[in-house]
């Protein structure tokens, strides 16, 4: 079986869009996804790269198409579930420390789930331990023993550790994929379908929306 | 029949790529590409925005990553006739105003191919006039009409009114790609197949080069 990283920060509104399509993507190819938690703003650190919205803020038209791409890619996989969240940026350094607990107290992969839909389904301020803590129990996870771990000096270099490896693996942004040394940076390169490429509207002639 | 329009500067290697693979997609989806000279440095200038090089210049594995998505595209497409421009980057105001003196003058299409060919398959320096001079002789056109015709005001003024259109209707970088008022950036958009994309790799197990 083969085996994809997928390297992620739930920050990244076009990382959840990839952690949607991945149960497609691995019932297509019969590959199975591995997430590894990485700090974007630690990957931004040691890359001096950028957000999107930074990055594109004073180019013209730049931004537009990438928020066409977005919903296209939102209408191909006929996803409901994403909100702009009104927090956005929210600093993620708790959660993604959250997450490396999350593997440790073995719920991992509730955890990614239930966190990406207090981000991106029903978006809350993450970065509020107030709000944090409510999401968590509202999970149904013990927040006493996330606060603790959170602040754990192994959580903490491991999730430095995962995203010093990724960066020197050439992660530079996020959603970013592994297969072996293989890096594939996007979330259109983990799309399950080019049915509404532009191929595919220049063959039917019907254009997008 | 569908008509794709195609924005493109023979400054941008991305370009000719996308144009090397336009004959498969026409031939798959049955659409009309129409080619429509722009010039990318007046988008840049419209916009805001910057070449790739520029842009990304300080950002830690990500021209390394533009350049493996290159690659890619490349060997995906089996393109063999792509050359770096040692020269790159060329100042193309003069052979983009040539493009529409080519449409004046009836050899449009052959025009294209071969400023393609002369840019990035057997590349020159075609920013210098006894450059491009010999190179228009060698494709057997009319060299002295066309130092004529990139002189007249009027296919000046063609040129820029195509650029300002051009970014009015969202464009921001090269290649784009219009069906109706349906913006594409980039060659991937264009691309025939996803033959070797994540997906695939993530099916066979096997990495790319």
């Amino acid at each position: 079986m083969v085996k994809v990283e997928f390297h992620f920060d739930f920050g990244s509104p076009n990382a959840y869009l990839a952690h949607l399509v991945i149960p497609e993507v691995e019932q297509r190819t019969g590959a199975k996804f591995e997430y590894v938690p990485v700090l974007l703003g630690g990957v931004f650190r040691l890359t001096g790269n950028r957000s999107p919205g930074e990055s594109f803020a004073g180019i013209k038209n730049k931004l537009e198409y990438e928020r066409l791409e977005m919903a296209r890619f939102i209408e191909r996989h006929r996803i409901t579930s994403y909100r702009q969240n009104p927090f956005f940026p929210v600093n993620t350094l708790t959660i993604m420390r959250g997450a490396v607990a999350a593997q440790i107290l073995g719920v991992f992969e509730r955890y990614v789930d239930e966190t990406y839909r207090h981000m991106w389904s029903e978006p809350k301020k993450l970065d509020d331990p107030a709000v944090l803590r409510e999401a968590l129990l509202q999970s149904g996870f013990d927040a006493e023993r996330f606060a603790e771990l959170v602040q754990d000096a192994e959580v903490k270099a491991q999730l430095l550790d995962n995203t010093e490896r990724s960066v020197a693996r050439g992660t530079f942004g996020s959603p970013t994929f592994f297969v072996g040394d293989e890096i594939f940076f996007g979330k259109d390169r983990c799309a399950t379908s080019r049915k509404r490429s532009l191929q595919r509207v220049a063959a039917d002639g019907k254009t997008w929306m």
